[in-house]
């Protein structure tokens, strides 16, 4: 049935209206809310709370071991996207893996630019470890800009002089906003959801006149070495591909564990069409794997 | 323990002596012999047969199922390496798999130059074939030149109207006889085995005069569509790393199923030091794993 349902995604995807003139970002957040929304599953419970001083949905599975917590960033080009729109990604990734999780509604540009993000990751996984979470019991996953966030908040914790997660796993990241990567052009028929100049309209919200290229914004550019095992997960048919395959190859330069996984035919964060594609339940379920494979190991925090 | 194991690995590696003067063709045969050989496992039954008009060594794990073929093609930059070198890395991965094993002595240059290695590749493949052995039931693996040599076998099979395996695994591919990867200079310190220049001599005697880049040489630079489920291991203390990274790329880019795992502090094929090194076992069971999940899974041959 697969094929089937690749194709009939990646026509659904296509069928997304343009508008005639520019949405503004608002519009673009309430587009995509309506859109994309999954809500928390079933046997998730939800309950509103805050982690460093933002708001944050914490998604408990039924039976959840009490020693685990995942941390969740959720995706959006750093300007549209919420902890409520990835309610049932996050929270499907939470039930697998029988974590409880914690989504953070860190701030959005172009109200909040660069580093705002990184500022609220750092402050919602600062508070994690202060409330007596060991690291060994922290893993962190995101999709998309909340990927590249993931990476770009583990880099501020490491500066920091934090100890670093159990694991990290990145659906689709996105760590070069000077979209450099040779998939910008090269997938552009292929994806049916972005192109260059749409990235690059996010990447102008969230960094303005700033360095596209700033390790925190474009963790693809930055010195990796200390982070813990990364597991990234990539469909084919991303203008995005090459951020995937770039960040795995900077990773093992850096002599980190690193697993790629890369799904052909298939778009831009596909996980979040779980129960309706194959793939996706298939690579949720390797995610959350990955996950509690790596719960529990020491990792010190790096010399630096 | 494990780091333990890396760090007492590495320091073997780089104790094996360097002569003064360039040791013949049949002298670094025989001295990769005496360092590497492992012999099959007790409960592997060996044969020598045929396959494609070459000596081949067949390998049965008690118990293997009867209908899944493993096709191993050993490493040893085209020059060095036999399967009997090889038996206990082919072996572990036929036993871990269940699967009987077909390693095939293809010809060595620099007595036979690019491409009679193909060649044999091709013609143990095509017999394989016209034994009966439907090609969902086909899996294919190499290590080194062995698992650029698999691609490459690939290649020639897709262009003579062959179906295509199940899967493939690649331990540590040597896919770019040019040497273009990065991590020919940056790995240059950390890899215990060899260097650039290694290589280049390895490359001198397969392909003498001829183009390096030749896809059937080098299948980095081919185009893979319609190749089969790829899993990638490379250990992140080798020259050849980028090979690994730059391989998976390229499957993604040419819309394959590809897996690249990186393993941190590890050197050129660690696979070979099973029962001695937590990683080698670790990433032998998932490439068993990996084979096995994929056989009987169907594959046209691709329209071209």
């Amino acid at each position: 049935m697969s094929r089937q349902q690749r194709d009939a995604l990646d026509a659904m995807l296509r069928t997304a209206p343009r508008a005639e003139t520019p949405p503004t970002p608002q519009e673009q957040r309430d587009g995509f809310a309506a859109a994309m929304t999954r809500p928390a599953p079933q046997d998730v419970a939800t309950r509103r709370t805050l982690l460093g001083g933002r708001p944050t949905l914490e998604l408990e599975p039924a039976g959840a071991s009490g020693r685990g917590r995942l941390l969740y960033l959720h995706g959006g080009g750093y300007v549209i996207g919420s902890p409520d729109t990835h309610a049932g990604l996050a929270g499907e990734l939470a039930r697998r893996a029988g974590l409880r999780a914690m989504s953070v509604d860190y701030r959005l540009a172009p109200e909040h630019a660069f580093p705002a993000a990184v500022d609220d990751g750092l402050a919602a996984y600062r508070e994690l470890l202060a409330a007596d979470t060991d690291p060994r019991n922290l893993v962190m996953a995101g999709d998309s800009a909340g990927a590249g966030l993931s990476i770009a908040t583990l880099l501020a914790a490491r500066e920091a002089g934090l100890p670093q997660p159990a694991a990290v796993v990145l659906f689709s990241p996105w760590v070069d906003l000077t979209l450099g990567g040779a998939s910008i052009h090269s997938k552009d028929d292929a994806d049916p959801i972005f192109t260059g100049a749409d990235l690059r309209a996010y990447a102008d919200l969230y960094v303005g006149a700033g360095d596209r290229a700033h390790p925190l914004a474009s963790p693809l550019f930055a010195d990796l070495a200390g982070l813990p095992p990364l597991l990234v997960q990539v469909g084919a048919n991303e203008v995005l591909l090459d951020d995937a395959v770039r960040l795995a190859g900077r990773a093992a330069a850096d002599d980190i564990e690193v697993t790629l996984d890369v799904g052909p035919g298939l778009p831009h964060v596909f996980q979040h069409h779980y129960d309706r594609l194959d793939e996706a339940d298939a690579a949720l379920d390797r995610a959350a794997r990955f996950l509690t494979t790596h719960l529990g190991t020491e990792r010190l925090a790096p010399a630096r």
